[in-house]
């Protein structure tokens, strides 16, 4: 018999990033993937009408239309824009360019799971910084030694926001470093910081189309940063990264932006009377900025193997700092009421 | 100022891949990247069409409905296959998984140009073959130590195809090693060596959708394998690394793999009918089976560049072993009638 291949021994050992489940069903109320559940701007679908009769051509390489839309509504130029599939790709080249044998991905406990993966593709570990108060950064995160930082903000899953202060702390803390903050969640929230990238050139702000715009489904991210980081990492990505569908809808959808922010609106509105809902019926809710609430109960786990068993998916991290809790992503005012109707039913039993 | 931040040592020396260019317009005649000159066939509208009412939601991270209908094309098993957004992405799998510091990336010369680059970005090197007999693998490419060993098939620029024999042989001297086949363009050609797989656990097998079924703009490859190296390279790839667009294109596409087929055959006709005009013309043109030619004339820079002033692109590489000729995509009659008209100016100026 022929002899397998002998692969790098770092993948052997690795384990792979688990996805929220991708349960689809007219029955199902899919409240665990964070998705929006609004459907995107009407623009979208003409533009990828008008984008199928040259799909045998390759597309743009670096997605330069969308790129200079990127760049105008940040107010930035194009050169500070890097597009890619989804934001999965623009985190691992973050990770590619900065992360080598034994370095560490420098992250606060609890936090976006996948980068204790991304570090272990490049060989690294994770130095992980505990959030003992949820509200507060600890104050050894503002000068770690890690060549990488990665913050969401807000902070899944329990929401929280953290300060441009507090951002620009860890800028000037972390001096020839690199400090990403990934605002996936960020037009859910009062506040970005991308005026930042004026200040400091040791920052990245990382975006996505998945949450805010309703375009889970196309997988576009981008990141935003210093012309000469943005050329380093550009050198990383496949050659055609995004494909001529998804330029155009993400083209579509930046344009019809006022779109997209009215639907955040009615989702931030859906959130807080969600939270007061789950306050009444014995929740701890903490306040959270992004697309979902972090419902916590010393029964949580078993509220969330309920929830599936009627049709009601949401997310159960069993992780130290999560056991007490399920995250439930915000869907239209209907899920919700079909999910209070079960939390009450399960509650009262 | 603020410091910019330190990236890894190899990413400032590394040197991006140059992908061809993307010119549009209605008046140019696009010979330059290989697409196929025919649309995609019609069923691909029909599911994209039926995937837009969900660009809300998350993708299938595995792309299992096109995983299955792949595996069922290639008589293989669902867990052989990894589909990836283009085969750029199976591409650089192969090579995260094989290469790090100091290691080398087997490759014959001429080839797809894209290797040294990926090698790059993983701190590795190539071991470059020169094919001093375009038509025959060197004797020492049989046994060589490189972990990785990528060899297309047929082999672009110029078009050779190798015998199931060869690969064979390759798989059998490289033992404990991994040699990629990459038969993006085998459509044009007669025979493949997919069937190798049963008898090679170290051989992997990539595939695109780009050059016989017509969607270079949809970005989709995928890599065939045994299930134990499919599941490692499975954990290297983004999460989410196919849309759902992409996967619904493929997926018709490989359901109507017949008006592929007759694509390709017409394409496989006009090569045949254009390889003939060159030679008449006084270029030489060695046998391709894929879908494009290698012309050869001592003053191929000029004509390609005498080509570009008449809005006609083709590809020239100025490289050594590469400067006596250019490369021609094989278009429709119409368009290789084009190209006629201004060589034969140009040939006879």
């Amino acid at each position: 018999m022929n002899q397998n291949p002998t692969l790098r021994p770092f993948l052997e050992k690795m384990r792979a990033y688990t996805p929220g489940e991708q349960m689809d069903g007219p029955q199902i109320v899919k409240l665990n993937t964070n998705e929006n559940p609004y459907p995107p701007a009407p623009a979208v679908m003409e533009e990828i009408q008008a984008a199928l009769g040259r799909l045998r051509l390759y597309p743009n390489p670096t997605s330069e239309p969308l790129r200079r839309a990127l760049a105008a509504y940040h107010g930035l130029d194009p050169e500070q824009v890097l597009v890619g599939n989804g934001s999965d790709e623009i985190l691992r080249l973050l990770v590619h360019a900065t992360i080598g044998p034994g370095a560490c991905v420098g992250m606060v406990d609890p936090t976006y799971s996948l980068f204790p993966v991304l570090s272990a593709s490049f060989e690294g570990t994770v130095r992980v910084y505990p959030l003992v108060d949820r509200e507060k950064l600890p104050d050894d995160v503002f000068d770690g030694p890690e060549p990488l930082f990665i913050l969401p903000n807000p902070n899944p899953p329990i929401g929280t926001l953290y300060t441009r202060a507090e951002i620009a702390a860890l800028c000037r803390g972390r001096q020839g470093r690199l400090v990403a903050v990934d605002e996936a969640y960020v037009d859910f929230a009062p506040r970005d910081v991308v005026p930042l990238l004026a200040e400091f050139t040791n920052l990245v702000v990382t975006r996505t189309f998945s949450k805010s715009f309703s375009l889970a489904g196309v997988r576009v991210g981008y990141m935003l940063s210093c012309a000469s980081l943005i050329e380093q990492f550009g050198k990383l990505k496949d050659s055609y990264n995004v494909n001529r569908l998804s330029q155009a809808a993400a083209s579509a959808a930046i344009g019809a932006s006022a779109y997209m922010e009215e639907n955040a609106r009615r989702i931030v509105r859906t959130r807080e009377e969600t939270a007061s809902a789950l306050r009444a019926l014995g929740y701890r809710a903490p306040e959270s900025h992004g697309n979902f609430l972090f419902a916590i109960h010393p029964e949580a786990a078993d509220h969330a193997r309920q929830l599936r068993e009627r049709g009601i998916l949401v997310r159960y991290f069993d992780q130290p700092l999560l056991r007490d809790g399920m995250r439930i992503s915000i869907g239209t005012p209907e899920q919700m009421a079909r999910l209070f109707e079960a939390l009450k039913e399960i509650v009262t039993s």
